[in-house]
């Protein structure tokens, strides 16, 4: 296909009338699609409704130890829980604090808990002046909601093929002592699918901060949720990558089971060192007396290990496969080689993100809208919902069926081609 | 029984040489009995066995909405869990909104909040220079820590038979801007099984406070929580006597099914004004997006609504009625006419106050320690872990068995004559 930019004015005038016309053909079908949030479909949530029998009146409830789980207590969660969290990030079980339900949850608690209490007896970071945090772009728009929400400057970092610019990142956090955070999502990150390469991992872990409480947000929500079988992509593991490199606190690394089980009812940890550990239970054992260790059992007892937990992903890949494929495919068929856009083939995570044009991002969502399907809003991976280029659009494939996935991908390729013919026009 | 204070010095020391004897008789036995925290016993637990069978792998696990309650969303709780909990405490569900397992956690984040954030656009505590909270004493060690850790000035105020002073109350909220919060347990408050009186509650209600940010923090622990069939205590519902006396924002309720299903396993929920609940969830949606669905689910099938609620606390009181008996009759048979001690007789809650001759609260539970039995610690039922006169202890009957439990009374008792008869020693 030839590129739109090399096309003629008067070629993209007649290019624009006839996808004006395809355009209301669609919006005749009424579609209502939504593509806009990570939610995994019924047929995932179905995988785990065994463990719904793992546990029930007959059962016996007492941990490894004897302890009867169905009382109060145990504030970092049991043994064996912290063992298959451990299993999926490849930490110490001693490193790890089991909470609730949803990582997010720790992450917001862990920002707010440094906020009041400060880290390792450093101030409160609500006591200066001010506070940075640096944030990959594009990103997850709920980890720039928290550190919007307590009023953290947020300062952007683009994203390259192999993580995070770490040129950028050090010079940011080895030189201003106000820069107490970044939020990463290291392997297939949301939403672009990227995982980072094993020199940026060890360059994290090499950073010299300026900030003693300086702390990398370890987002591993996608540890083991990879899209193929030959085709896994891995990370060195953070903890102790930081450890070797004389920063052992420097990481908070979080996961859950949100995507694995069932999100929402599903259980989470916080891994990080020792000292870190000691300091989190002094504000957690005010907080509360333990999570769900109910729950705990429930999720030890139907995957057993990391292997148990393996051998359930790979279900999940068969169903999200074909859905990821469903969009890759048309984008490749219906936008290859007209250069209005770019997009990566991810390897595994919930994501799909596509780089529009500059300026047409919003302008193709809206588009998507108007036609019934639904996508996450334009900017929303951006902090402040300010996407400066206006040309990240990100695609959640996995809720609709595949069928529908096929009829709201070609909606969306064909609002992509509509729009960025518009924007041509503009300067022709 | 002559009063021991009326025994004359040789009297006293005899008595002394005889309890010493019957003490070095009961440390012989290796007692090892622990009467210190609120924990139901196994036989509690095994009555909510059937729950776990409720929801199973051919469960229909969609909500009275059809919502799906295996995957992401929901803020504030299904319907017909808000529904279950409204009904425990006697609000609308419209006023509730369902956390996750615990409501300690939702108590200390009710605070953080207001730390951080502020309450209804007020000034975030965190900024000015004095918070106090009021703290009727005896009370609930968890709730001091929970202010202490914030750094919260607490104030003692003294509990009567009907409740906190009320005028020290009053005087207090209603002329100190300072004073944000009053810490209440209204039923069969902990340690002292006292329900306020109807006047007490109404007085709350018409509180005219200095600070407009001032809110009860009115932990409703033990709505339900019932000893006897025929000798119930109920209070008015304290969030229409707000709004009939012009402060309809002025209350934080909560509750959960802690003692009720499964401690650490169970729901929760505060239950306040409708711009407060508007309040709570901009922050709230940033925090989380959404507590255990499926738990939810399943206390709502189990329990259906709060007619079998209060079927099944029925059974809890079965269990914990001869227990509290033991301890109750033990200190009535053993102390009763010596003028060495007070206790009050509750209709419910889960535990027992006694208040010991001043300066004797230490000493005697540090006796029963040595002797196998623990007690919670001297001290703990007060801010800073300072009650001035030394003399209050709580007593937890809930866990031990019931001939566990005669056993650490009848020590209780020589340990409280022991250590009395020492104190009036010391000043013959």
């Amino acid at each position: 296909m030839k590129p739109y930019r090399e096309l003629t004015k008067e070629e993209l005038v007649q290019l624009k009338t006839e996808l004006e016309t395809k355009y209301k053909e669609a919006q005749a079908k009424g579609l209502h699609l939504d593509m806009s949030r990570g939610k995994p479909s019924a047929d995932q949530l179905d995988l785990s409704m065994p463990m719904l029998d793992v546990l029930n009146s007959q059962s016996d409830l007492k941990d490894a130890t004897g302890l009867d789980c169905r009382n109060y207590g145990v504030l970092d969660g049991l043994k064996e829980a912290k063992e298959l969290l451990a299993g999926m990030t490849g930490v110490s079980a001693d490193n790890v604090i089991v909470y609730g339900n949803a990582s997010l949850n720790i992450m917001y608690d862990t920002v707010a808990r440094a906020m009041m209490h400060g880290i390792l007896g450093h101030t409160p970071w609500c006591k200066l002046d001010k506070v940075k945090f640096l944030c990959p772009v594009p990103g997850y728009d709920r980890h720039f909601a928290i550190t919007e929400s307590f009023g953290i400057e947020m300062i952007n970092i683009p994203m390259t093929v192999t993580g995070p610019d770490m040129d950028r990142v050090e010079e940011l956090v080895n030189n201003d002592p106000a820069v107490k955070g970044i939020w990463c999502v290291p392997k297939y990150s949301n939403p672009q699918g990227i995982t980072y390469s094993d020199e940026t991992v060890r360059r994290f872990a090499n950073l010299k901060p300026a900030a003693e409480d300086f702390r990398i947000f370890w987002d591993n929500a996608y540890c083991v949720h990879h899209l193929y079988d030959d085709r896994q992509d891995e990370i060195p593991e953070i903890l102790s990558e930081c450890a070797k490199a004389g920063n052992p606190d420097m990481v908070f690394e979080f996961c859950s089971t949100s995507k694995i089980s069932f999100p929402g009812s599903g259980i989470s940890c916080i891994a990080t060192s020792e000292n870190n550990i000691k300091d989190i239970k002094k504000q957690m054992t005010i907080q509360t007396i333990g999570h769900d260790k109910l729950n705990q059992l429930r999720h030890v007892r139907f995957f057993k290990d990391i292997d148990g937990i393996k051998a359930h992903m790979r279900k999940h890949a068969v169903i999200l496969r074909p859905k990821f494929e469903a969009v890759l495919d048309t984008l490749d068929r219906e936008l290859g080689g007209l250069e209005i856009g770019t997009w990566v083939r991810p390897n595994g995570g919930y994501f799909i993100s596509f780089e529009a044009m500059e300026g047409c991002a919003k302008a193709i969502v809206a588009k998507c809208k108007e036609a019934g399907v639904v996508m996450t809003g334009a900017g929303a991976t951006y902090p402040y919902h300010n996407d400066p280029k206006d040309s990240n659009i990100r695609i959640a494939p996995s809720f609709p069926t595949t069928e529908d996935l096929a009829a709201a991908a070609d909606l969306f390729v064909l609002c992509v081609k509509l729009v960025s013919v518009e924007k041509l026009l503009e300067t022709k």
